[in-house]
């Protein structure tokens, strides 16, 4: 790589942008191998882009519903929809992927402003845009002190990440991964340990790209392997995103996540969820209600198109597992950190001051 | 598939045969997608089909050892070899894999007839396979006794397994999934998930396919997913085998392993280990003292031979991981079960009547 585009690359990173009357999405599908961006200016190929997983990741999908919006709104006027139309239109987008909340709220956040027409939609899904990279930026701030504060400072910290949190699944910057990232920037990463991510490998193609993009040494590891690493005292931490988490602190995430969130308990260092206030749901009293999307069956059954299982078996796909409140050592938000498992509840913390 | 080849696949599989003087294995690597056998007859070429997988499962390296010491003897005298060569390439069968007790406990039986000439050798050799087929058989029924007594029989039962512990793994039958095949056989079995085992999808390549084979049903799902899968009470028990247990009942087992131990205590479910005595190493005081085999990095930055992770990106790619014998439910051998959980230790069971 020369120089220049080094430099060019590490610029920072965003999944989802707003540029010439469209949306440009990052196409995390062809990740590690090449960045490419998809062009959208209508629902369908949005509603196709959010269930193929070209933008994924709580925030980022929850920025690309909100600019969403406009587009159907865009859309209508030049298809000249009525209104039941533009509303079922929008409802797409809104139940596009079920188990982020972050989707469904950001849609309702801008809905109100439908009235006054796409340009108001726009401004206000900028903002939102605008609100998930300042979010997380000050999140990364809270977790990084406390995480110094709780694991301590005398070396740099061995941290364990599942899934992929960072730019390329927000609005920029990233939750779990923007903590990691403020933690290297203070010269306090040692190493992370990146799982794969089975069946997607969001770890492997898209965590490991952003870390190299940022200079963090890591390590690619099997989904299998992070238990075992926890246990044999190889990592201070774990750090983690959430795609939804229920008020009583029972946090919702990539599948996977609770066997990392086991061994943490088991080996009595930190599991940190770091999520912005959006992804918390009041209105999910704990983990039993909130929807686990099951995924297609081919995506544990198949390679690249080639059958890695025998013709006759059948898949489990679970995109997501829950992880009851109290192994959640704390949640982190933009407003601060929640000891989940000490009893500070997520209804406390919204509502606080 | 025709009715006559359906009827042949359903013949009983051996891993490990014997045959015209030399060794036949499953070649195991070209699994689900063709059924082909490699034959050995001289020490590299079983020194390599160990490490790369072509045998594998604690159990049939075990065979396949000492078989290779019959191997060895054939090709000393073949080649000429002086007593010096010839150990020096029985040590290398018995260091080909650090893990499973089992290989060096093989070679270690057949080695005192080594005077007495390959025919001695194999003798003993044949008798090492006879008997960890027939402790399989034992084995089966004592764990299905066990886990339709602890868990209730009144409706067939949801297992989970991880890795392959079949007729694959061992000399025939099965450990872990000969308990399954043996509740099978007394129509107890609702569905069995089948962890995929990365990095090298021995669950769905491998116990799937012995399980379409057997013409039980079951899921192949993502590592990851076991855990929320058995919290979400979806799971009855879940059946592994092992590759080394320690004096105090540390279980080693295919990375992964420990995670499902730990859902299971968590569920309240059982958490049974299947496996021959001669996997059980007193010598090993706790799980501590087992050598973990890091295998290859590329095995998980890569898949077909193609990058899936970045050309930066490092590996870690252990291939076992140890469980605390105080969350193994119960051990179950061909001498019968063990309540490990409970504070029966391997000493005493092996020591006993």
């Amino acid at each position: 790589m020369s120089q220049e585009s080094r430099q060019a690359s590490r610029q920072e990173l965003h999944a989802v942008e707003w540029a010439d009357d469209g949306l440009l999405l990052i196409d995390q599908t062809l990740l590690p191998d090449r960045l490419e961006r998809l062009r959208v200016t209508d629902v369908d190929t949005l509603v196709d882009a959010i269930r193929r997983l070209v933008v994924r990741g709580a925030p980022a999908i929850g920025v690309a519903g909100a600019y969403g919006v406009a587009l159907a709104l865009r859309q209508a006027e030049r298809a000249g929809w009525d209104r039941t139309a533009l509303l079922a239109a929008i409802a797409r987008i809104r139940e596009a992927r079920p188990t982020a909340v972050n989707l469904a709220v950001c849609v309702d956040r801008v809905l109100p402003l439908l009235d006054q027409g796409p340009d108001a939609v726009l401004a206000e899904a900028h903002a939102v845009l605008r609100e998930d990279e300042q979010a997380n930026r000050t999140m990364a701030g809270h977790g990084a002190d406390w995480l110094v504060k709780r694991v301590g400072a005398l070396r740099p910290l061995r941290l364990l990440t599942h899934c992929n949190t960072g730019a390329l699944a927000t609005a920029g910057w990233g939750t779990a991964l923007g903590v990691i990232r403020e933690l290297h920037a203070r010269d306090l990463v040692e190493v992370v340990y990146a799982d794969e991510t089975r069946p997607l490998l969001q770890g492997s193609r898209l965590t490991a790209w952003e870390l190299a993009h940022d200079g963090i040494p890591h390590y690619v590891q099997a989904d299998g392997a992070a238990a075992g690493t926890i246990l044999r005292g190889e990592v201070d931490a774990a750090v983690v995103g959430a795609d939804r988490v229920a008020a009583n602190g029972d946090t919702a995430n990539k599948v996977g996540t609770v066997a990392v969130a086991l061994a943490c308990a088991e080996a009595g260092i930190p599991f940190l969820v770091a999520a912005p206030t959006t992804t918390v749901d009041l209105a999910t009293a704990s983990g039993e209600g909130i929807h686990i999307e099951l995924r297609g069956e081919d995506e544990v059954l198949e390679w690249g198109g080639l059958r890695t299982a025998p013709a006759v078996s059948r898949g489990h796909n679970p995109a997501f597992d829950v992880t009851p409140g109290r192994l959640v050592t704390a949640l982190v938000t933009e407003r601060g950190v929640l000891e989940v498992a000490a009893g500070q509840l997520p209804a406390d913390h919204l509502h606080g001051p």
